[in-house]
């Protein structure tokens, strides 16, 4: 009987990403849109930020030499030249003995060199009383001192979380060129399958993986096209694949990719046009039966039809070609530290993954191994996550420290 | 002068909390949707899945006690009675001897209690030669070992990943009750801001919180109803004010929340119907003037304009009372272990986060903390995460070991 090769894993992802150059493009969409993407070029700063200096707190612009020795029970009596309007230049200068209101945010008149805080001064027809000294330049920013013009603000190939857009803002930027994210297509394929929300008949069953990889892919941004069942027809099969290769950049195949006899995903697979068949079967459990092939420009993974094969297989042979193929830059997940209450072996020869359960026990964290077959849905969904055990490693034993890849960081009942 | 009270974090998001009850809505969406979303309602399983014994690979349907003893050289010799098609029953029952050819997912015809896979298997003129012995029940799935019909498949409270939008597919469900998410609606005040795109006049700067909080927001899966600005105009900021009321269940204003000269917001919030200013200053660093406040059932949340201060108060007190008030389960920031490299310490009597970039040291992390003023934009973008000094813990020492919180999980040059 033909048998399924074991590509090690990293060999697997080496091979598709050299098959695979030159697949960056960008386009350019406005930063309102930029959360999670990667920028494309580096980011200049046009003019200095802030454009002026400017107050970081609502206060009296003074001369710091006035202050020296102020305190609660010394205040310093000021002279209150006037008030700083928000977006406006004082007309006139400060000089020594004189205070002027400066709103956070607003500009610094000349002649001043700190910022007193409000909450440190009080008022008195025409003046202000001072009980604290400052430093120079303190509660100030000078001009540039957060971003100097003709430098970098933000650079090639970072990923805009909160602070990075707020940045591109902040530049006076309203649109920025990012990579391009792959399309996305799914076909889950089976006579057995229907879809959820219809009645089922005896020997079927729902499909679920064109679902919980749709999932997956929005979890990673990206723009799923379309999903589909097809039967294990060559002809139907044959019509939805050449399809999809049309439509999407990334084609996922559910089911079909192992070598039983209705196994039809490696001859489907190998009919598209400038097809090349780079990976058939992973050194990897879950998710030995795996096709990883390129046709054209477009990359092609046949995943196993088992639930919890194609989502492992998908989170991290997957993430990995979309991070290095694409510079997608998905983050990994969160991992933490504990202890296994049994032990765990990888099966001969492969990378495997052990679905575990975390418990918090005390000030350590209980890893618990999950039994279950691999063709079980609710095995994952139990999981908070699972132990890589390299198939050179093999095994760990009870009571050894492991690390555990997260599927969501742990819960905390702090604020933080 | 008046000064802003210091009401310590944990207090003020109880007292918020307090406030809202009852806020829980729900909404029925389709499963397509339900990617990060919290369901309602305990999910049935109304159904056994599998819903008939299924092999979980691509093999042979036998009974066990004909291959005792099987090995490569010594195989066992089966008599080939037939295939399993897909979705169908097999017409007639497996007696000893035979073998009966069954793909993965395929159901189990009668009279077989185990399943022996292709790959140990070899084919000979209407013979299959057997070179491996299985356990009872060896690679199936028992009718309802996934899941039983009658019991729960995912419990009410639970946040959903790809594994349970799968589960919830599987399960036959196309459509899902979840908790509705609050609607945000974001204001950025003062006289001296600009869209950015625009050109910039001198003593103005381009708005970057409506931007920074609207892409945090959207990281939490939250739909933001309206972004605008408005002058340090009473009566335009009060029209503003009243139209997000409607609008949205979540008000975010930025800006204008301390006590300075033309600090409108608390007089704004103030004059909202059924208004309750809950917390004026909050014991935290950044983001002392912070304004929490409840109109009707609607939460105003007055942020310092600061835009570091701004994105830290929304990611934790503003995180917090989403997850507590609407329930959403916003995961929390990954957490790493590392080593300071510089001692810090906390503003006084406040909870205080010190921006740190993190760096792999060998085997361990160095966390380096970033110099800088809280009005800077740039300190936030260059930190990898933060460090939170408790008030009442005042500092950390060089070479201590803390806690850093990421934003984003550390990156890892492994497929995993």
């Amino acid at each position: 009987m033909k048998k399924l090769s074991m590509t090690p894993v990293s060999e697997a992802i080496q091979k598709v990403v050299q098959a695979f150059t030159n697949q960056i493009q960008t386009e350019v969409i406005p930063i309102t849109r930029g959360f999670g993407r990667v920028i494309h070029s580096d980011i200049g700063v046009n003019h200095d930020i802030p454009p002026y200096r400017k107050s970081t707190v609502d206060g009296y612009a003074v001369q710091i030499k006035d202050l020296v020795g102020a305190s609660q029970n010394t205040p310093v009596t000021l002279l209150l030249k006037g008030t700083v309007e928000m977006g406006k230049w004082f007309e006139g200068e400060l000089n020594s003995g004189e205070a002027i209101y400066v709103p956070t945010g607003g500009m610094i008149p000349e002649g001043a060199n700190g910022v007193v805080m409000i909450e440190d001064c009080n008022r008195l027809e025409g003046h202000v009383l001072v009980s604290k000294s400052v430093q120079l330049n303190e509660n100030m920013i000078l001009k540039g001192g957060d971003f100097k013009s003709g430098t970098i603000g933000l650079e090639r190939g970072e990923r805009l979380g909160a602070s990075q857009v707020s940045v591109l803002a902040a530049l006076g930027y309203d649109s920025v060129e990012v990579l391009r994210r792959p399309t996305v297509a799914i076909l889950s394929t089976g006579d057995e399958l229907v879809q959820p929300g219809n009645a089922i008949q005896e020997g079927q069953i729902y499909d679920s993986n064109s679902y919980g990889l749709s999932a997956l892919c929005a979890s990673y941004g990206l723009d799923v096209v379309s999903t589909s069942i097809v039967k294990d027809d060559k002809e139907a099969f044959k019509k939805s694949i050449e399809t999809l290769h049309q439509e999407a950049d990334l084609i996922l195949l559910s089911g079909g990719s192992s070598v039983g006899e209705h196994d039809y995903t490696l001859e489907m697979v190998k009919q598209l046009p400038e097809s090349e068949v780079l990976v058939h079967g992973l050194a990897f459990k879950p998710g030995k039966p795996t096709v990883l092939a390129k046709a054209q420009d477009k990359l092609v993974i046949g995943l196993p039809g088992h639930p919890v094969s194609a989502l492992m297989v998908m989170d991290t042979v997957g993430r990995a070609l979309l991070n290095q193929i694409w510079r997608m830059d998905i983050p990994v997940r969160p991992t933490a530290q504990g202890i296994l209450t049994d032990s765990i072996r990888a099966a001969h020869g492969r990378d495997s993954c052990q679905m575990v359960e975390v418990h918090q026990d005390g000030s350590s964290l209980k890893v618990v191994p999950i039994k279950g077959k691999s063709g079980m849905i609710s095995w994952m969904a139990k999981a908070s996550g699972y132990v890589v055990i390299k198939h050179e490693v093999g095994h760990f034993e009870q009571d050894t420290v492991v690390k555990v890849h997260l599927w969501e960081p742990l819960k905390s009942d702090d604020w933080l």
